[in-house]
């Protein structure tokens, strides 16, 4: 199928996460080609936690990469997160439904090939660098954005 | 009109609800095919407060049902809910204004044959069980809803 | 190039706001046609600050004009506003690598003739009048929303 999704991913939380992520990987299994842009919030979805560095960042800047989240399976719920209780049992209630996590349909798009790109512009305001992202995304600009998105049979803002 | 609108449903939030319903009669009374796909928080949309059950639960499961709205008039605002009063004005302004409530506008969506389709991984996950969803909705996977969207002139993410 | 988007602007949210300011003006210098489309709490960031009126107005309709944003800078962020601090950070975060203001990308997006239009119900519910709006404001329905993203290449719910 020559068929294109384009995700627009701006919310940084479990929950939308995982509908975007599931959507990405159920295209995929239909042979669709798949482009996910995390802008703003959604950059925290591509955080590499293991790369994080504080080096020539300003003080907000710093401030800033501390109280957003690390990485994908740090992200809180959109409603009745309640500290993370709600997001807990959300959790347990996927386990015991056997079905994957987060981080799987994370590796699961990244392994099907779904083109992952990460907003310049968002990069710069917030402050994060690029190589603190996984390794898999690339940077674009809002103007690639939309020649990607001009091509694709479904866009969604997520 | 064979123009065709797929809505992915997933907030259940009333002021959002009501944005989606008032789009999808609007197409409707265009001619247009609309397709509304309600995936996690979206499912408290389609809820039948009438036919809720603990059977078949487990703990979570329980807790879950309770903390989440009972059918389409008790989503809360997305903003301004203050604990009820900002939707209680948003309630009062539409009646001295004449605007059907969010119930009518579902009404409305299921008499005017919108397809009604509730996303079965999120069902699973949230642990609801069909018999407690209206009877016109229908399960669907998510390829499912993807090759509906496929077929539409617009897809929206709400 | 003759391709087209269409944003349905539902959130009054200061970061939303500046993700589909940033598309409008980047789709403008593409030279797309663009139509943003401002229902329920997107109407307030077309809200002209220098126009508000309590005249002709219901005692509700007067309250939630007070407790909502009176024009584009005074939205709150979806996340993280923490009163306001978290606002104050992105604002200095973006000036500090001169991103133009949400103002600015909105001026923009006017000079660049985005069409501006507000939704005639939302309106309606919320008692705004179509004077204390921005004067490149335009009232249209949901009908009139939906021909325009029929013809549309792009359409996004924001």
């Amino acid at each position: 199928m020559d068929k294109k999704m384009n995700i627009l991913m701006f919310s940084g939380e479990y929950d939308k996460a995982l509908a975007a992520l599931i959507l990405a990987n159920a295209a995929k299994t239909m042979e669709m080609d798949v482009t996910m842009f995390f802008a703003f919030w959604g950059l925290c979805l591509v955080r590499d936690p293991q790369k994080m560095t504080d080096e020539d960042k300003t003080t907000y800047e710093k401030m800033f990469a501390n109280l957003t989240p690390r990485g994908i399976e740090e992200l809180p719920l959109s409603k009745m997160n309640i500290g993370g209780i709600g997001k807990k049992m959300l959790r347990d209630m996927m386990e015991e439904n056997e079905t994957p996590t987060l981080k799987d349909f994370l590796n699961g798009a990244i392994k099907k090939d779904v083109n992952m790109c990460g907003c310049k512009l968002s990069l710069e305001v917030m402050g994060f660098k690029e190589e603190e992202l996984l390794s898999e995304v690339k940077i674009i600009t809002a103007e690639e954005y939309l020649k990607d998105a001009l091509e694709s049979n479904i866009q969604l803002f997520i």
